[in-house]
C-alpha cells in the first residue's frame, strides 16, 4: 500500500542549500548577541493552553494549534455539540504561538534561579494557524532577544547597535532603524485631547502605511476622535527633518505635556549612548510616525527596514513595563527585540546576496579509481578533513562520467584525483570545476591548495 | 487573573547553562557531519497523520501527538464515542515521531531535486507521549545523519570514523562503537534451522544486556525455536577473542551457509575501510551479539557504549535496503547513525566533563560608574566585542556591591573598571574572578589579556 506523500499546508521543507543560506543567517545573529551577553534559553515547543489562551486576543486564541489529548480523550468530554468548547475539554495542551509569552512564563518559573537584569536570546520555530500566503506560514522561526530587569536605557541603545551589526555583517547594504517611543505617542493623545485613547491612535498610526492619510483620519474619526485632534497629529507626523531637528519639534510641541516630554528625554539619551557603540551600515532614524501594533509597548519601538526591497519590516521591537504580570509576578519590565529570518532570507534573495555563497556539500570530490588508488585517496581525505575541509570520495569506482556528473550537479568546486600513476609519483590532480583548470601537485600540498 | 504557570509533563526549559552545554554537542556532531560531507535539511514538526500512521507499529501509533484541525473540527464528525476512530476525523497532522519518516517521505517528495547518493544531517524536536521517566522525554532531539542511494561499504566505515570523531572532541575518553551484521544474524536463525524467524531472534538476542541468557533462550523457545536451536547460537555468541579471532570464527562456522559469510565478508571489508580512516579514541569492536530491535535493519548494526557509565548505548544505526517502499519508491537503500544527545549529555555530566566549560554569559563585565566613566568604559566595550569577546556593561551606576555580585552570580571571570582617575590616565583596572587577582593596563591592551 503505497501513497504519494505531501506535507501540511503552510509547511515546509528546507533543502540543503537553503538550509546552509538560513543557519548562516541565525548564526550571524547569535553571535552578535553573545557578543553583548545575551545567552541562549529553549523552552518546550508545547504549552499548557492555560498559559497561552488569552494572550493573543480573541483572533490568536483561534489560530492556536492545540494537541489532543494521550488516550480517551472523550473520557470526561461533555461538550460534543460545541467545537470551540469540546477543545479545551479534549486538549490540555497547545503548541507555542510566539517566544514571548513562554518567555514570560519561563522567568517566572526559574526567576530564584537567574540573575537580573536577565539577558536571553531564544531561536525556535512557532506556529500559527493563519490562512497560508506568499511569505505567511503556519510554522516559522522567531529569534528573540529580551532584557528583563532593568529601566536602564542602556538596552535601548545596544539593541541599535545589534541590529546593525548583525544586519550588516549579512551584507544589507542599506537599512534604516527606525526608532520611536510610545510616551510621544501618548504625548500626541495627550496634544488630541484624547489621552484615554492611546491604544486606538496606535493602532490606527500603526497602518499609515498601508491605509495612508485618509484611512488613518477615518479609523480615528471613528473612533471618536475629532478632525482638529486628528489635524494636531498629522501637523506632527508630517515634520521632516534630521533627528536632532524632529526632537527639537518635538520637544517645544510637548511644552507642557510631561509624558511626552519623558518620550524625547528618552530618546535623546538613547542616541546619545548608541553614538558610543560601533557603527555599522543601518540608519538610525527617529521616526514620528512609528507605532507598533501590539498594545504592551509602554517606551522605546523598533522596526528595520531594508533599502531598495519592498517587503515591509524585517526586525521589530520594543520596551514594556511589565513582562509576567498576567502570571502573578508584577514590575519586571524589558525590551526585546525580533529578526524576521524568513524576511531577511527574501531581502538578502532578492538583493542577490547569496550569489557568492557556498553552498556545495563538500570542498573536493576525490574520484575514485579502486583497489589501492582508492586507499591512497582515503589517506589523502583524511588528511583535508582534519585540516577542516569538508571532502569525500566518491563511493565506488564508478564510470568517470557517473562521478563527474555527480560533482557537477553538487556544484562542487574541486575535483581531486589521484590514479594509480598518481600513487606512485605521490601526487595527485587537482580541478578546479569552474574554471576547467587542472594541475599536478605532492598531496601534502593539498589542504593549502584547497583552503 | 493570575496564575501560577508550569509546563507539560515529560516537556524541558533549558536554562542558558545547559543550553551552552548542549549547543557544545550538537555544534561538535555538526561540525564532524560537515566535514563527511553531510548537509542539513529540516522538516515541518507536523506531518500529515497518513504519512506517519503505521509506520511505528500499533504501540507508536498511540504515540502520536495529534493536532486537533483548525475551525469547526466537528463538522464532519460521526465517531463521536470511539475516540481512537474520531480522533482520525478531528485530526489532520499529527507531530512527527522520529526523524527516518519525515526524511523518507522528503526523499520522495525531493527525488529529483536531489544527488544521489544524497548525504543529509538532520537535528531537530521529536515528540512521543510515552509516560514521562528518569531520561524519557515527550520533547527531545534526535541528530541524525544518513546517506541513501548507495550500497558502498565506504559508508560503513565512514561513519565508525564518524562516531569515534565526535565522541572524542567531545571529551569522552573511552568508548565502544558495537558493530556486527544483520546477514550475520540471519546467519544464526540459518543454523538454529529457523531462517524464517530472523526478526524474532533479533528481537530477542537484543534483549541479551536487559534479561540475561535465560530470558532470551525462555523467549527463542516460547517463538518455537528448539533448545539445540537455542545452544547453537549462545555458543557463537559467547565467544571471546580480537575482532579478526571472532570474524574467523564466524566464517568458520558459516560453512554452507552464504548469508552468513556475505556477513562476515561485509564486517571484514568495513574494518579494512576504516583502517584508512583517522582514528580517535574509540574502540570499534565486532559485537557478535548485537542484534538491534528495530525491524528495517538488513546489513551493517551499530551502538556506541561510553565506558564507566551504566547508561546504555548513546548512538545507534545501521543499513537498510528499502527507506521510502512505504512512500511508492522502491529499491532506496541506506546506512544511517544518530547520536543519543540527552544521553551524551548525561555521559559527559557523570564523567564531570563540563567542569572545565565556560558557560558565563560573557568573559568581562565592566563596572557602571556613571558620567565620562561609563562613556570611556562603552568604547572600551565596543572594542573588545569587535575583537570577537563577549562582553557587557553593568547598566546602571548601582553601587559597587550590587554590581560585584550580579558579576559573581553569573560568574563572570573578569571585571573591568574605569573610573575617573583611570579616564584621565588611559588604563583600566583587570580583575580576575578566580583568583582575586588585579592589575592595571592600559585600555588598548584589554583585549589581549582577556583572549
Amino acid at each position: 500500500m503505497s501513497q504519494k506523500p505531501s506535507i501540511p499546508q503552510g509547511t515546509r521543507d528546507f533543502l540543503p542549500e537553503v538550509m546552509l543560506r538560513r543557519e548562516r543567517i541565525f548564526s550571524t545573529i547569535r553571535s552578535v548577541f553573545r557578543a553583548y551577553g545575551y545567552v541562549p534559553i529553549e523552552t518546550p515547543s508545547m504549552e499548557k493552553l492555560s498559559v497561552l489562551t488569552g494572550k493573543y486576543g480573541e483572533e490568536g486564541d483561534k489560530l492556536l494549534f492545540k494537541i489532543l489529548n494521550n488516550g480517551d480523550f472523550l473520557k470526561d468530554a461533555t461538550a460534543l455539540d460545541d467545537y470551540q468548547k469540546l477543545s479545551f475539554q479534549i486538549c490540555e495542551r497547545a503548541l507555542r504561538y510566539d517566544l514571548t509569552v513562554p518567555f514570560a512564563r519561563f522567568v517566572v518559573m526559574h526567576q530564584h534561579e537567574l540573575s537580573f537584569p536577565f539577558k536571553r536570546y531564544q531561536i525556535q520555530p512557532v506556529w500559527r494557524g493563519d490562512r497560508p500566503g506568499k511569505g505567511r506560514y503556519r510554522e516559522f522561526y522567531q529569534c528573540d532577544a529580551d532584557v528583563v530587569g532593568s529601566d536602564s536605557l542602556l538596552y535601548e541603545a545596544e539593541f541599535l547597535a545589534i541590529f546593525d551589526e548583525a544586519l550588516s555583517r549579512l551584507g544589507i547594504p542599506a537599512f534604516s532603524i527606525l526608532l520611536n517611543n510610545r510616551k510621544v505617542l501618548a504625548g500626541y493623545a495627550e496634544l488630541a485631547g484624547a489621552p484615554d485613547q492611546l491604544v486606538n491612535i496606535c493602532t490606527a498610526i500603526d497602518k499609515l502605511d498601508k491605509i495612508g492619510e485618509a484611512g488613518v483620519r477615518e479609523e480615528l474619526s471613528q473612533r471618536g476622535i475629532s478632525g482638529g485632534a486628528s489635524d494636531t497629529i498629522f501637523r506632527i507626523l508630517s515634520f521632516e527633518g534630521s533627528n536632532q531637528a524632529r526632537l527639537d519639534y518635538l520637544q517645544a510641541a510637548f511644552e507642557g505635556v510631561p509624558i511626552g516630554l519623558e518620550g524625547v528625554a528618552e530618546l535623546r539619551e538613547t542616541l546619545r549612548l548608541r553614538a558610543f557603540l560601533p557603527v555599522y551600515k543601518g540608519q538610525v532614524e527617529i521616526s514620528l510616525s512609528l507605532a507598533r501594533g501590539l498594545d504592551y509597548y509602554t517606551g522605546a519601538i523598533y522596526e528595520v527596514k531594508a533599502h531598495h526591497v519592498q517587503i515591509g519590516s524585517i526586525c521589530g521591537g520594543g520596551r514594556y513595563a511589565d513582562l509576567t504580570g498576567v502570571f502573578g509576578v508584577p514590575g519586571l519590565s524589558g525590551v526585546g527585540i525580533s529578526f524576521g529570518a524568513d524576511r531577511i532570507y527574501d531581502v538578502m534573495e532578492a538583493l542577490e546576496l547569496f550569489t557568492q555563497d557556498q553552498t556545495a556539500p563538500v570542498q573536493a570530490m576525490f574520484v575514485n579509481f579502486g583497489g589501492g588508488a582508492m586507499e591512497a585517496s582515503l589517506r589523502a581525505l583524511a588528511g583535508l578533513r582534519s585540516s577542516g575541509i569538508a571532502a569525500e570520495l566518491y563511493p565506488d569506482a564508478a564510470k568517470l562520467k557517473k562521478q563527474f556528473a555527480y560533482a557537477d550537479k553538487q556544484r562542487i568546486p574541486f575535483l581531486v584525483m589521484i590514479g594509480e600513476d598518481e600513487v606512485v609519483a605521490g601526487v595527485c590532480q587537482l580541478k578546479d570545476m569552474r574554471s576547467g583548470e587542472q594541475r599536478t601537485l605532492p598531496v601534502p600540498d593539498l589542504a593549502e591548495a584547497l583552503r
